[in-house]
């Protein structure tokens, strides 16, 4: 359908490779969001298990802040794809990556549950909001590349959905800016805003 | 193809949109049913094997439970999906938090499996219909939002169909919540509950 | 596009319905055929690893053959589902039933890995080749169950592709109950009978 | 669409049949790629945190490098079924084969983590490449069997795309072998050729 275009044969520039990467991506999403869980771990003998699940909150809080997280990216990384008809080689190793660090979330997501009402919680939550931050930055340089002079973009991309995705990224690196450094200020003010960001994002953000 | 509405051009609302959120949704249900099994320990050193695998009993019942349950609520999910052409971010999000609800089962199936043959048998049990009660309330809610007025249904939903799907809701949270005082009250009792309701729901309904 | 049947309107009978079960379906083989993976050890402080890792043998050819019957039944599954072009709601739970199982083979996997080599491999390679036996039934069922009367065929199923799939449906039971069986009798001839089959299925099967 | 040809009518030879096994193994891909978090362990009460995560820096490594290897694999795979148009079961077999060496890799990755920096990091590295090794000749062994006289391929298969992949995949299980051949001679020497190798994959290669 698409004319092939002049960039060499082995590049992948067509509507069906954009659906392909794009139901790729959303794989990897779902068994990442989904892969959490498996962090909680069962109180072994427990002598009074109510108590021990509830002692448990850090895992559950860790779990559904990650997943808000991830799910919120995922709306986000969709809401990209929308606009884009084309890719290159090295927008989808800009995308890779991001996965990458997409499927990290899991890790860090495990370190804070386990460290949050120990006396290390202040690195457990550096180590969780600078995996965000460094997720937000290569979501935003993933934004950047495939919207410089709208190259990516299918014909009939909105001038007004772009604009306003240019809005919303600029706003999210600094936000997880924010939150990491927090997390080495106050652990509660740390978290706080990671939460308010989790439930900002989910209603409003883009 | 669909004619953008009045909405805000990052409202998600086009059949399209509704296509992906559901694959989304099948991903997870996938994934969640299927990491189920790996919540079963293998007995370690076992000198008396075949004793020791009969003894997993409550983890291949609690496995085959929530397996049950999973499947039909992926089931009911897709014939809510059937009726409904679009969709918003509200939508999205309840839809996100049913998924975070359907992937949590994974914890207290495990932790029911660990406590049904202990002295702790009733708190698992709690936990585990509790959670159940939490999943027929959001699904119910996420129903009532998209079916109110119709409005995300698509041209030619069926009144029928609506009708049995409302009639059907109404009893999830009602069972779901009797199997959760049951719990209180009677471990086995409960239990059989939830084995009738698993059957049930999977021969008859939606 | 299809016309709506006499069947009940919750009932699911479309092609589009049909295609979005096997996709659940695809989803679940995929998740369980590449979850086998997680079950093999990695040796804790070992002093000698070559040796160490030689020794986890059990577990590579466990994952290996386990490997290889579920993707056979992925085929198998796909060959099935190109002949269907309805569905009901107890094919739908029968497929659930099947999948469960699919789902399940990774737990006697992990266990016939760990006791191979142990006094107990007879018991673990009865659980084993029980689990197929299980599967091997199920899916019979699953396929008489739509091919009755041909009623869920498309209008063009080739009959010589239902003859073929009748044969090799009938001779799966037969094959997994005599390694079930063999299982009693001697192990390794009961484990050559599986590596057998696996290979047979592999090459020529349906 | 496409007509029947004299093959078997279990032979499956479609260009739907290839969209269903390439969706098969982007779901097997996906799944193998996220898993690989599963295996970076937690540090269990430690007492300095932040040591105790950077001292997890072979985890980190080699979750990095086989992601980046898995992601190239998958783009690659991704490369050649775009030239395929019709598919044999020799060719879905050893597909399968390929994706369960891609699957297998979470495994020897475990392994490099947890022995990198011990003094058997010379069979951990050669484990892990030898791996990779056998991944390489069964995509070589794959992409022959597709490309011998063009017999799958589709009708307007790129003459020049066909040329590219010939000489791509002529360099890959040499390299996969000269790295496997280092890990013999060197560990470090080793390692950086992997990161080498990874990274100009991920850049150039097709």
């Amino acid at each position: 359908m698409v004319a092939e275009d002049e960039q060499t044969q082995l590049d992948v520039n067509e509507t069906r490779e954009t659906g392909r990467l794009e139901a790729f991506s959303d794989g990897v999403f779902a068994i990442a969001i989904t892969l959490l869980i498996l962090e909680i771990d069962v109180p072994l003998h427990s002598e009074h298990l109510a108590r021990d699940l509830l002692h448990e909150w850090p895992s559950f809080l860790a779990y559904a802040l990650s997943f808000l997280v991830i799910l919120v990216m995922w709306v986000n990384h969709h809401a990209v794809f929308r606009l884009i008809g084309r890719i290159n080689r090295p927008f989808m190793m800009l995308n890779g990556l991001l996965l990458m660090v997409i499927t990290f979330i899991n890790y860090p997501t495990a370190v804070l549950a386990d460290y949050l009402t120990s006396s290390h919680a202040d690195t457990a939550l550096q180590f969780y909001n600078g995996t965000f931050l460094i997720m937000a930055i290569l979501f935003n340089a993933l934004w950047r590349y495939a919207s410089r002079d709208a190259r990516f973009f299918v014909a009939d991309a909105d001038p007004d959905t772009v604009a306003a995705i240019n809005r919303a990224f600029r706003f999210g690196p600094l936000m997880y800016g924010i939150s990491f450094l927090l997390a080495f200020i106050s652990v509660p003010l740390g978290l706080a805003t990671n939460i308010g960001l989790a439930i900002y994002y989910a209603i409003y953000s883009l």
